[in-house]
């Protein structure tokens, strides 16, 4: 028993009518000869990045004094090559954009853009490697589960995503559009933590669990700031023009100043919403609006309904002692 | 300084120890001549699937006019394969625990009404693409942060999910088992986006940042609905037969109706709760009742405790203008 | 047009400064002639052990009577090659580690010890598969959803991470360092749900949907529990020492007994918390002390604020025959 | 400076030309839904058998008397799938071609033929082991550069091309067709010689060096017989029918007995051609008929002319004490 | 016990020394940024136009007419781009060659010149598909251990080898430097058989079993030719220029008119011989001059010196009945 | 129509009778804890070998001299590692054979060893570099159809077999053991050339095609010797001792002088045979005794046997200006 093969002779068919759909106003192909940036590029830039600001962890285990300088040199060398051909083509690809989608240009030299940004980022990962130092000590310093800081680098998803996180905002202060987002996006996936390539985070950043959490565009947030899962970091209402368009690039998000916590679930919104520093934010708590430096902000006597138990449901109101 | 190779001479023992446990009142191996499904297939099907959908992003950046055909051509023919397989051994792995996992089935030719099924499926994909078409549409117009439709193919894991979804849901509708359901979980797996595939869902819908979203099997959204993370559209409690046996097969889920927004974390409870046309539901709200269409329901004043900080903590309380 | 290979020529230099940075009291990286575990290699054996404890689901679809001794002998004899180089590694940079990062042990032998923890993992897989033959059946009894056991072993990402969970709480129970981590955390982000190794569960332990899902190193829960989405058993504040540094090891996370569910997004916390038998924890709840067994804890009343709408405000709140 | 795409609108219009010459009476397509055997599958199943001939060689090194079973079980189980899908293919397109072409049999269940073949093939592998024992001893003991049979069942070319005539000779016994020559063909590109799977060859047998060495379909060859590179062990002329065309399987090559020698880029030709036992042939010596037992056949007084040297060219004949 | 650390210090050092030596003036480095063409591309480039020229055979069993126009499309697109990519490498090289290694030429549009020559490529492949259908009847004809023309193709290295130059022959008249030599190269690695490019080869051309075979740049070949294993068609001395340099260019190698049939091991040697139209060169034979049409040449009483038998050595004569 | 599942019941039974055979006395296994040398990792040595050795070409296309030196330092790091291990296991595997295959050897410290000999064979790549570049002008001044050096690095099977024997022999002179000729074997398969590693061959050394080339264990061969395809350099008959076994380790084939040319098919024989500097041995030579310098030797009227011809048969003898 198999399948019979002259109802194969409806695919061809099938091809021309599914081809047919693919016009130019179709906002879901992208043919032609003007490539988009590759997905799967842009995650070996990720690995290939992280090879480097980690030497020894993950891909290779057997780096040493002996050949460190020739595993980063080849890496820098294909980095080079990566970054140029992938930045150029989502430079050509924005410009196409920005001109209501032309033909593709040819007059404009994109892959000398783009390599002056490669090698620019490149030169930006010294600093990379000592700001993401400081985020390993602050995870070491924050969870008492950890014994040593190469497990943080090993396997602390916060810190996989506050890499990348870095990473990609570099490439937005370059201005290299698409690449940023497409990099934030994988982290997303691979930790559940959805922090926007254009948000500022001071150094010794440290999200535990961080599943859940959403940092947006246009936060603002300090040092030795501490967040755990399913925090948002989001927006209000978005303002339309007259037309009805969202507004876009206003800030939405709001501030959170050095040496803040936010426990899990918490859900600040706001682009005039200010925490300020040495706050502690609750979990679950839900503000809206701007916190005094020094406050600690916790869900108070939640309703809860009881049954089946004899103990009077005050009983479960927080514990007069909680501390954060 | 190595392992001592007298010690694996216990191996052998502890591998028929092993082997001995697999029988067949066992729930978790399956061994026989019926395979299951293969789940490595059914992700190869997912993509190649996509690369239809959405030509010219992602596996392959140089489609063009002049091989767009072959490109879709050879899609359509190799999946016309790969689906009647997989389906057929669903149906054949279906028909043995309906029949309480009799010996393989070989007098129906399962492969035949797997190529039926495989077949129809792809007649569909055009009708798809348009769907999918307006659910970019909703993500481009819905977030503030998107500056073209082509980012939302790109990186956006809500369309991702929604995409995988739309798939599954085909298949669902087919009668397809087994298939539609590891379609979603990859999905789930890869976004953090768990959408049942039997729920039923209308165009233009969108879901922001995503992690933690559930949408369950018996939910009905209508057209223009755009959910964030962590929002579940779950049930209440199942009830259960005489015998204390979940009964299934009932609406449990929601229903979300048109141009609905429901904010992060909200959790809408019940089969037969309704949030009608044009509603928000704010974030963090719990519901499981009815809300009438045009209603806005936020969380108010949230009790909360205030230390160390010298404002009242009723100030802590939503902005007066507030709007979501 | 294409990159100006003058330009390259600077990339050298920008490899030495790299490489500088690189010194011995450098929290990042990891050079040296001890290498750390390997990644792949970690998560390779957990692709292994999947295969023996459910074998004919996921990579081998064609296993019977007549070949399974041979494919479980073959994994066997591999998983005891690479667990002992695996866990040996782990010791030796254990061992580092708490002499203080000191030159290569080389008059210990790693070996002999990791090769004995690893036949004694592989002596635990008859017992491991019993106990989550209880959790396929658990996952079976507890979703509506669910057609077959089958499916749970397929693509239930809340049973994907406790097979993870107590693979590595055996490894953690031999006192094999930094491995078990690694393992919860690839489950993690397979499947948004952490669970740390160090954690107490449990037969007929069921997690449904899970994303979010957060379950801390010391937490303690009994038999035939079940946990939705978005639910953090966690702690409360760290207790510091007298130098303001984390006290390790103490029981932070709370205790959950036999027979509760938790439903979603509810959040558990510390470690003297303790949730009595057969008690129910509605959704979105968060609790921080203790409940007596059998009682029900709902979120009651919440203050909903309603705009544009006719129906009052009061009637948005749970209904009276809200039965979770 | 890159390719103009305009350049590649003329190309669909080459594919059509091209798929236009594929004809149904065209000798350089197979088109249609009867494929034949997969080349890159019966190398797959060459390399699997001689996993099992030569256990702990090439391509596994670490096999052992604790895990040889489960290795040997694995390959077993999969040649058995592997062959009986190759010779049914093989076995349908015979048919095809005898039957001049016809559509695709669908009557004939060609698999269940394969299975029986397959299995018998399997049967053999013991048998074809005590051979092929035979021909590494004959390598050793003819080579004096060989230090260890293992180097034969390493390295040595001939041994190479011997073990492949010998699987496909027996698959041409249980009338295989195709495949035999398929192996043989692949043998002839790793290692340079052609040895016919028709042929017959007893045991002890080694080629030195062996390549450009040719042995036809109908040679008998005995025991303990020794080739070396370049040898032909040909045809004469073929005859012909009143057609003019060939007479196929008459046998054409010669018959070598037991214990003879051929050195280098010797030429024996002819069905009715016999080497008796115990002869020499000599290096470049070039024969067409038969030479009785015990014969050494050697070049004499080859006519060489010299040049440029003051010593005759007489004595450039073979020395007196040659002996081969 | 393992390798000792310390004695890998010595290998950056050892690195160096191997560097130094990279010098412009060295003639097995090639640094810079014209790279040459790829040799791994330029043997997918055959593989490729294999698939296109014999479609359904070795690497795609399951073309049939609902597919194949797909498979080609998409292979021809491919190929335009490899293709493209390939020889404009090696017309750069060639042009830095000539103008004695100068930096890379970067005013000359060798991509736009390689696309014009990889499409006139193209468009000659329904030509070759006619030219190797002849070579493919003339394997078929003059094999009687041929049963169908599907062996040919799949299995003959005779016909691969001569697939491959004619292949690389059309690359050598559109003057694509380089290239056509690395192709017929890797065929002389996969069939032993050494067809240089340039050579003239007419149509119906077969060589049997093939190993050793040479045919040099110059022969000039023609129809219906049939040439066996270890046949040299080469060059006498090279006439040298005053300066003592090779004169290249010259025809050094024989011509073989129509129908010629040459057995294993003939030697003919020199651009002016010419072994007229239906002669048969004799196995073994060694010729440096030309022979008239419809000349039979047969080695002739080959003197050969008998030990150990009692029949006169004469006897060992060929047969009076010969026939070639 | 499919297999029948029943039969593959009798498979284990079979595997049971594949395993018995696999005894101790067995020639044809190699099982238990000592690992013979990786055939796989041997020739990832070479392939790693010649990209150092040849920069440029091959695997890597984009070598300049910003990166060379990370290429290069990445290599031999890695080769280091892998050079060590294999040698260890050829090392330790000569050890058991010597010792009559007793158990695996502990006690001596094969890895240091091999480490020794893996670093010395690192340190003579200067030198086998200059080796090699003689042999590369060789090719290009040796064949007229020879455009550039980069032709012969690239392409030329003879260079191709002579860089291995270099590398080959370099190892056997550092007494490792096996490897050496597993290199040259595979050089053997891949170019059809077969030079045994203990050869000593001197610089500018060119072959020419080379397909069926020999060059036996004991030749000398000097400096700027040309040989062409099919040329043996072999043995004459092999020595016994009183017990029949042969007498191994003796001068068994001949000495080439400075300056030959040896053309194709020429068979020289004998290890007390010395061709005298600047001869020429003539296409299809055949000898087996001393020639004296500045010899040629050729052909002489071949006895041919002309049919069908007017012409006599004499005009068939070699041309009186014959000049090889």
């Amino acid at each position: 028993m198999a399948s019979d093969f002259r109802l194969k002779e409806q695919l061809p068919e099938l091809t021309e009518q599914i081809v047919s759909t693919y016009t130019s106003d179709d906002s879901i192909n992208h043919l032609g000869h003007c490539p988009l940036p590759s997905y799967t590029a842009v995650v070996d830039i990720l690995l290939d990045l992280k090879d480097i600001l980690y030497p020894g962890y993950k891909r290779h285990t057997n780096l040493h004094a002996g050949n460190i300088r020739y595993h980063v040199g080849g890496l820098i060398d294909s980095l080079h090559d990566q970054l140029t051909t992938q930045i150029a083509r989502a430079l050509r690809h924005e410009h196409r954009v920005l001109q209501n989608h032309k033909d593709c240009e040819t007059d404009i030299d994109f892959e000398a853009k783009g390599q002056a940004m490669a090698i620019e980022m490149l030169k930006r990962i010294v600093k990379l490697r000592e700001m993401l130092a400081t985020d390993v000590q602050a995870a070491h310093d924050g969870d008492p589960a950890c014994q040593t800081t190469d497990e943080v680098v090993f396997c602390y998803p916060g810190f996989e995503a506050i890499t990348v996180y870095r990473i990609a905002h570099e490439l937005v202060q370059l201005n290299v559009p698409f690449i940023p987002r497409m990099m934030t996006e994988w982290a997303h996936k691979e930790t559940g933590i959805d922090i926007h390539p254009g948000a500022t985070i001071g150094e010794y950043f440290f999200i535990d669990h961080g599943t859940g959490v959403v940092i947006g565009e246009t936060c603002h947030i300090g040092k030795h700031v501490k967040l755990y899962q399913g925090v948002t970091l989001g927006a209000l209402s978005f303002p339309t023009d007259a037309d009805g368009q969202l507004i876009r690039g206003q800030k939405r998000h709001p501030t959170i100043e050095d040496e803040v916590v936010v426990y899990a679930n918490a859900t600040i919104l706001g682009g005039r919403t200010v925490i300020g520093r040495e706050s502690v934010i609750g979990s679950s708590v839900w503000i809206t609006r701007s916190v005094s430096p020094g406050t600690t902000v916790v869900l108070e006597k939640p309703q809860l309904k009881v049954r089946g138990s004899d103990e009077p449901a005050d009983e479960l109101r927080p514990e007069v002692n909680y501390q954060i």
